[in-house]
This record gives C-alpha cells, sequence and structure tokens, in this order.
C-alpha cells in the first residue's frame, strides 16, 4: 500500500483523554477514533491487526476441532427470560425495545443463543463432542468506559461453546481449549498464564482467564514464576490425546488473580524466590458450567441408552480487539508500537528519503514491487514529507521491518535496513535487502 | 471438512415460513436459522458463502483503490440530528438508550458517522480523492421481515463513502464504483444490471440500482435485452483511465426500475424485439449526493487555492448477506442450490459410499488428504448413512462437484464424478479424478 493511496492520520501529539500507552499509542497511530464513550472506529491500520488477531484466533479454533458459525449481535430478551439471566444481568446488557415492543438487547455474549441453536437441530450423543464458535461484535454497557479499546462498550469477541455427553467428556473439551489458548496466545507474541478464576455470572465449577503480565494491568495476580516462560504446545499437537498431564503442569503450580488468591497457600506451595506478583491483563476466559444452560433450556439429547439427558456445557472467550491493546502494552518504547510479525499490519515500511527524485522513486518503485510479488505485506511512505516525519511516523506504527531508500546510499549500491524491534541499523545492497525481507 | 465433525443440520421437509425458493433452500441446507423476526444465524455452510462473497466485494473494493476500516455498529443520535436525519428516518432506525439516556441507533447506514471520521483528520484536497469502506452488521426494523436474509432486519452491508474536491472528480470516483459493481457482481456468478434509479433517503441527484434479474424478484424491472450478457470489465481494468465510455456503453441504454419507468420512452428507445420486462432483485445502489452531507456537517477540505470548501461526497452500498439469496434465487433446481464456483462453501463434497467398509475407508481418506494438500476445499461424508441420503444432501447444498467412491467402483479401480450444475457423471480413476479437480 503507498501512503498516498491509504487513510494514516497519525497525531503528534499525545491526546489528552487517554490514560494508558496503548490508547494513546492507538490514537496516535491512527488506528482507532473514539465515536462514542467507549464505541470506536477501526481505522484501516487498526483493522488491519484486528483482522490478523482473529484470523490467528479461528485457525487456533478450527485446529482443535471447534466449528465456526456467525449468531446476530441482538437478541430475543425471551432467551434470557427462559434461563433466568435476563433480570440478574443488570445496567451492562444493553436492552432494546423494537418498533413491535418487542424486548430484545445487544448480545453480551451467547450461552443463550447457541444452547438453542443446539437444541432445536441436535438430538443424540452422536453428534457430540460439539463445540460451536463465532468470532461476533459484542455490547455491555460499562458505567465508566475507559482505556480506549481495553475496556470499551462495543468490542469483539471469540466465544466457543462446547457441548459433551457427559463431565467426563466435557472436560476433555475444555482442556483442548485451554491447550489452544496456550497455543493462540503465544502466537500472539504473548505470554499468557492461566489461573484459577470465578466463575462470577456464567456459572459452574472450573474456570480459568488467561492472564498476560504488564504493568499498567487492571489488576493484581501473583502466581509462580516457572509458568511464565513454560513451554507451549507445537503445531504437531493431538487434540484427540489425553491433554490431562499437558494442563496438569501449568495448574498444578500456584496462580491467582486477585480475587481468588490465598497469602498462606502462595507461600506454602511456592518457593519465596519463585513467587511473583504482577499486574495483570485478562486477555481470555475460559468456564466449565455444566447443565446450568442445558436444564433451563431443556437442551438434551438421547444418550447411548436412549434416554434424553441435558448436555454438558463449557464457554472460552476471547476479547480479540481488547488483545490489540495488551499486545502494545506488552510491545512498545517509547517511540511507539512494537508489533510481533505475527499480527503486524504491514511486515516492512519502506521509506523514500526524497520523494520527487527520479532515481529514489524508480527504487523505491522496483522495491515495492518486488515485495509485493513476493507475497510481503509492504507500506510505501511515498509522501513528500521530510525524512524526520516519515521515521517518526514509522516508529510509532511499529513494523517489524522499516526499509531506508535514498539518493546517496543509491550512489553507493546501498540501502538501509532497520529492525523495529532491536533498532538494529545496516547497510546493504538491495538485493541482499530483499532476500533478508523473503523476496 | 469430515461432516462427521460438522454441524449441518439439513432438514428434509420444506419448512412452512418460507415463501420463496432462497429462503426455503438455506433453511433446509442448514446454513440459516432464524433467532427473532428477521434475525438470522450463519450455521457453518450458511457462513462460508458470506466469507467468500465478502472476500470477493473486498477485493473488488480494494482494486478499486478504496480503503477498508470498520466502523461500529451503534451510533450516537447526535451525528443524525446534525446532518438531520434523526426525524425523519422513521421507524426503520432501531432508536436504543443507554444507561446514561443518551440517544443511540444501530445504523442502518453510515453517511454521518464516516463523514466525522472525514472532518476529524482529513484537511487539505492533497489528501483527495478518498474512498473509505466497511462490511458491518446493519440494522433496519423492518415493520414486515420476509423472504429469510433478503428482507432480513440485521443484515450485513459493504458501504463505501468517496470524498472528492469537486463535481468532476466525484463522478470519476462515480464511475469507478460502477465499474468496481460490474466486476463483483460477475464474479459473483451474477448478470447484474445497472438502472436508473431514485435516491430517496440518501439524497442526491444521480444514483444507479444494479438489479439481477430472477422470477421472484420484489420489483418489475424494464430494459435493452442487450444489457443482460454485455461484456464486463476484465482484471486489466485501469481504474486511473477515464472509465466513462464504459459506463455510457450502459447508461446509455434504457434501464429502469419499477418506480422510475417511462414507458413512452421505453418504447421509443427500445426496439421491440430487445423489450425486455422481467422481475428483478436489487443488490446493490450507488449514489452521488454532492455537498448535501459535508455542508450539513461542516465537512471542509482546503481547497488548491487554499480555501475551504464543502467535499462532494458518494456512497454505494452492496447487500452482502442479501448476495446468497439473491445467487440462490438465480441458481438452483428441484434439488437444491447450484453454487457458482467463486462462492461454493467447498469445492468439492466426497461422498463415501459404504463407511466403516476399509478399503473405501482408506480410499477416501487418501483422495480427502491429497485434495486438502493441494489446497482443494472439500467437504467429506463419512457418515453412516444410507448412500440415497448422502446424494441428496449434497444435491441440496449444491457444492460444484461430487466424488463418489464406494466398494464396487473401486474393485475395477474407478471413481464417479459428478458435475451438479450440469448433472453429469463420469466414471474415470481415481488419478483422474484428482487430476481434473486440480489435485
Amino acid at each position: 500500500m503507498r501512503l498516498t493511496n491509504f487513510f494514516l492520520p497519525v497525531l503528534k501529539e499525545n491526546p489528552a483523554e487517554a490514560q494508558i500507552v496503548s490508547h494513546r499509542l492507538m490514537l496516535r497511530a491512527g488506528m482507532i477514533r473514539q465515536n462514542s464513550a467507549g464505541i470506536y472506529s477501526w481505522l484501516p491500520l487498526g483493522l488491519r491487526v484486528l483482522r490478523k488477531i482473529e484470523a490467528i484466533v479461528r485457525e487456533e479454533m478450527d485446529r482443535a476441532g471447534a466449528v465456526e458459525l456467525l449468531m446476530p449481535t441482538l437478541q430475543s430478551a425471551d432467551l434470557w427470560k427462559e434461563s433466568g439471566r435476563y433480570d440478574g444481568y443488570g445496567k451492562e446488557m444493553l436492552r432494546i425495545v423494537d418498533r413491535h415492543d418487542r424486548d430484545m438487547l445487544y448480545g453480551p455474549t451467547n450461552e443463550e443463543m447457541v444452547t438453542d441453536i443446539f437444541r432445536r437441530d441436535v438430538r443424540s450423543y452422536k453428534d457430540l463432542p460439539m463445540n460451536l464458535y463465532h468470532i461476533q461484535w459484542k455490547f455491555r454497557d460499562e458505567i465508566r468506559p475507559r482505556f480506549g479499546i481495553m475496556r470499551g462498550r462495543e468490542f469483539l469477541m471469540k466465544d466457543a461453546y462446547s457441548f459433551d455427553v457427559d463431565e467426563a467428556s466435557a472436560r476433555k473439551s475444555y482442556y483442548r481449549m485451554f491447550i489452544a489458548y496456550l497455543r493462540t496466545f503465544n502466537r500472539l507474541g504473548l505470554k499468557a498464564i492461566p489461573m484459577a478464576a470465578d466463575t462470577g455470572p456464567i456459572g459452574g465449577d472450573l474456570s480459568h482467564e488467561f492472564i498476560i503480565l504488564a504493568e499498567t494491568g487492571e489488576s493484581e495476580v501473583f502466581c509462580h514464576s516457572d509458568l511464565v516462560d513454560m513451554d507451549v504446545p507445537g503445531d504437531d499437537i493431538d487434540y484427540q490425546s489425553d491433554l490431562m498431564p499437558l494442563v496438569s503442569k501449568r495448574t498444578d503450580m500456584y496462580a491467582a488473580t486477585d480475587e481468588m488468591h490465598d497469602a498462606a497457600a502462595f507461600e506454602a506451595q511456592v518457593p519465596e524466590d519463585k513467587r511473583l506478583s504482577a499486574r495483570g491483563i485478562e486477555v481470555g476466559h475460559i468456564f466449565y458450567f455444566g447443565t446450568k444452560y442445558s436444564e433451563a433450556m431443556n437442551a438434551v439429547v438421547a444418550g447411548p441408552d436412549g434416554k434424553p439427558a441435558p448436555v454438558h456445557g463449557g464457554s472460552y472467550g476471547i476479547g480479540v480487539s481488547r488483545l490489540l491493546g495488551g499486545i502494545i502494552e506488552a510491545s512498545h518504547d517509547e517511540n511507539g508500537i512494537i508489533w510481533p510479525a505475527s499480527v503486524a499490519p504491514y511486515d516492512v515500511g519502506l521509506i523514500n528519503l526524497k520523494s520527487g527524485d527520479e532515481a529514489t522513486d524508480a527504487a523505491c518503485a522496483d522495491i515495492y514491487a518486488k515485495l509485493q510479488s513476493a507475497g510481503v505485506d509492504v507500506l510505501y511512505d511515498d509522501r513528500n514529507e521530510r525524512a524526520g516525519a516519515k521515521f517518526s511516523t514509522m516508529d510509532l506504527i511499529g513494523l517489524p521491518w522499516q526499509l531506508v531508500v535514498g539518493p546517496r546510499g543509491l550512489k553507493n549500491g546501498v540501502v538501509e535496513l532497520k529492525n523495529r524491534a532491536t533498532g538494529e541499523k545496516v547497510e546493504v545492497s538491495t538485493q541482499e535487502a530483499l532476500t533478508r525481507l523473503g523476496a
């Protein structure tokens, strides 16, 4: 993409309304704009990152055997009355009345709706286990939206729902999601630690939050420090195998959020030099809730004995839009964002130091074409701007590589390749630069 | 995908509530389920088609130089009060009050919001022309939702918005979208005819609807029959060139929807044997509305003379979810859907005639793996069902190719390859079948 054809409204000043670094950087880098309190537009650069995160989440859900569908944003209140959650959910639920005076709501989560879809068409244990997920906009009417998209009102969530014939099978479904989450966050460049969690309004008796560590985290967390860098299962993971040992390896170690923390247990179970207490950001949450919804909503299947029994369920959420903030909180410096390669909006930023200079324009056009035809995503700063502005824009938006092309270097047959994360710069031939970038 | 791991709840009976064939077939093929009046879930098979259509729409928008962003579903009423449309829009606008008693609405379209985004960050004519689009769920509270997703309440729309410094430039932006629409619908396997249209509540003085012909169409249309099979610009179209001749080639011929029809002009301009009157379905609508929104909302840029002037705008919609219905209305037979290859949920349906038979299972598994590794999307019916049910399911869901593998054929070294559209069946070796399918 040529920057002159793009829409990248970067800000030089720090916006006054942004209290945390991710919010500040997303505004400055022209990734988002607020439309109403806690409601944002994703500008082109932000949208590209959002879609890359979404794609990784999707791939790992599919790999774990979940099947994607898409439920609507608006739901009938009737389903929530059936489950008993309509009155209890409180003001975070955005309630709507349509033109025919029917009670609707903007879905904050989908346990009821997916249970309804399930019960209408699934009849037999033979169709189980089943895990249905979607990636859809949700709304929670937060009383005080803040921190940009980290605590917004309209947000993109991946939510998966498992259906099993009994608890033993449901726990296996839970383990599959547990492992899929480890893999997902790892691919996003994050070190996420599963922590025992309260089940809250979803209900149930087994739940983990996935927490990434960041100084600006919303809550205090406590864990065994070996959890931070523990190996994550690879691409060859077999989701049909017994995953309990992989899960236990983590859950056997102490890890708890503030609300679940037990100081005595922490000290008893963790050697002093391994006790980590830090700030954390929740990026995922998984629940096993048994027959809570299936009993209330009569979602039954015929078991092997022919008798109908309520299915055992779990739900599994990842805050897709929130992850952008989490990644930035975990990966930035004083000059801007440092994207992990897997989610970077473009792989390379190509900087033309003298737009309008015939030789430089031609060299850049050639490099741009070669990178594109090799499938390397490149953002080409072809604007008629001074070099300083181009450098600071590129640092701000945080693409993994910067390729700097100017008339002086070209005379000597070299271009400059800069690694955004390390700051390392090398002068190499154009061909060598292309080779290093995979073209 | 193995059918035993998928969620494909096909129905044998015609659902009573479905009045038109696309609605009937989408329900029967397990593509959608209604959650509330005019609000649907997209089951896995339906979602795959929706995503393929969306991808084609996106590619053609990008090719034409439009830039993708994503605006939220909920909007503040303030913007609509500013443009003057809040009171006039009527009951189709779903109005919402949040917990702080602020007036919100579920966006039915985004002229106001995109104008607000534009005016906040764009200052100069040098940044123009600009065309921003998004693909997002919209809501229109239809008084009587019907025909499945063809006239639903929550629907997926691609809407683009162009910004230009003057009318001459804005008309060029309009022509780019006009051509992009021709290409988009053509790639979707549709023959769409642009017709002069009323501008309605969007306003403006230049507008075309893109109409596909189908017996079940919602309105009567009249046009010169040469328009139906007119060539569409190819991949080599240069969007920087003068597109007016390509546009005029079509707009010079008579084509009008019922509300714009002028019987006398039709007879005067079109020879009798070329007069086509038929039923049509609107799948796209483009508008040039000049400074209607920019004046009301003070969206100005500095012109070449340094003076601020309101930008000239247009908006361009495609009903992405509605297109599924349109494609099915245009392409089906008595046994089910016939997907154009470009949007088929899978390329091939692999039918195992005797699941459980060791040799047949092994042959199918081998074919399945080979197709997958060649990048061919294959849905493998590995269920323990009788052959008749498998054949009718495959015909119903309408994949372009069926590959039928049974023990008898395997003994003779052959499998059967069926073309869904023509019904033609050939017996060929497994290798030959794989070759024909691109593996």
